[in-house]
């Protein structure tokens, strides 16, 4: 039986990395991921093994993960964030049945709701949901609804890859959405290269949320009818 | 200008805290808790102040850290999981326009949305939303709709506290307004004690898990149309 960790390594920085997801990465003989975030820690390991693929080539990843575990070798496929939440903890596992001799372990780590929570105060003190805006997985009518259905529970909604250069309209149309129910002037935010350097953040209403230009490296919370701005933080208020 | 750190420990063990809880811990003069949390790790900070509460105490533990820190000490509040989540982030934010002179430093977590998760296997892979079942702080009538919602949206839902002693009939409530909504074969789990001594899981079906005897240490997990078995593991697939 040979072991195959799937660690989330958090938003970037050493700061969030946990004890466990750093034994991991110290116990592989492989070192496997996407090529920006190995890239990040290649020179810490001069001894390993690497491999990488681009975005767009996940599953082809964890192919080369699963057989190099099947070879006997250990291998630690890295994921930023969390490795269970849009990460690669779930293809791997999907393939599990046809490596019967790979033990995969999941090592979870801080995820962008998390860690960019932190930055902009306490906005998802209370219920939340996490929907991301890409539809490369996800058919749009499907976050759509997801949209909805956030914002008649009055949840605190974090959003991930809220837009990108293929997706310049997306954040616009959520906003859209998410005022069908909630008012213009809700307490929103947004954190840019979180724990990373360039880190930038910005707290604005629903309404200039809408016209926001941001990127995939963007994470946006929305708040719910108990988040206010309390010196300068966005907190969602949860009646202590 | 005098700090006051909160920082998240993760579910309990030393392998899921990040170095920057690490260093916010050893850098204070003042460590403040929920008593349990504190106990664990009382023995390794011998030299250091020490403010616990019990539960249902927490404004008042925050009123004392805040108290702390503006009388020139450097003081850690550690939360169990994330302190954003749930945790100590919310109120003491709440109080900081009263403590201009000190500086709150939200340090993230590994909440029990995450860690369970891995347990199980990846049951959170894509758009998620985290509810507790605690109706202390929330009435029940919005415990409900979010429930409602949640279901609607076609969500994989995390919940948090699904019962104790005084609320042994929320988690069959609950399971029962979500099955308005998800059939009863809808693929579930449940981890309790995290990360910790005795840690426990199963994976179950909906309609199971309405009868299930879990306790305020537990998290479960209701999947989504998506979410299936796979290997022993709960897997909310994709669609790579």
């Amino acid at each position: 039986m040979s072991v195959l960790y799937v660690a989330g390594i958090g938003p970037g920085s050493d700061a969030f990395l946990t004890s466990e997801a750093r034994m991991a990465i110290e116990r592989a003989d492989v070192i496997c991921g996407y090529t920006v975030y190995v890239d990040l820690i290649r020179d810490r390991y001069p001894d390993r093994e690497f491999i990488t693929t681009p975005m767009r080539q996940e599953i082809k990843r964890c192919r080369m993960a699963m057989e190099a575990a099947s070879r006997g070798r250990t291998v630690a496929m890295v994921c930023s964030g969390d490795a269970g939440i849009y990460g690669m903890a779930g293809p791997l596992l999907e393939m599990s049945p046809e490596y019967p001799d790979v033990d995969i372990q999941i090592i979870p780590g801080i995820t962008a709701a998390v860690s960019g929570a932190a930055v902009l105060g306490a906005p998802i003190m209370n219920d939340f949901c996490v929907i991301s805006l890409s539809d490369l997985l996800t058919p749009w009518p499907v976050i759509e609804k997801r949209l909805r259905a956030a914002a008649t529970g009055d949840f605190c909604i974090c959003i991930y890859n809220p837009m990108s250069k293929k997706r310049p309209g997306h954040l616009a149309r959520a906003c859209a959405i998410l005022m069908e129910e909630k008012p213009a002037d809700t307490v929103c935010g947004w954190v840019r290269n979180i724990g990373r350097e360039g880190q930038e953040s910005d707290i604005l209403t629903l309404g200039e949320l809408a016209g926001a230009q941001l990127d995939m490296f963007t994470t946006v919370f929305v708040g719910c009818s108990e988040t206010r701005v309390i010196n300068g933080r966005m907190v969602t208020v949860r009646g202590y």
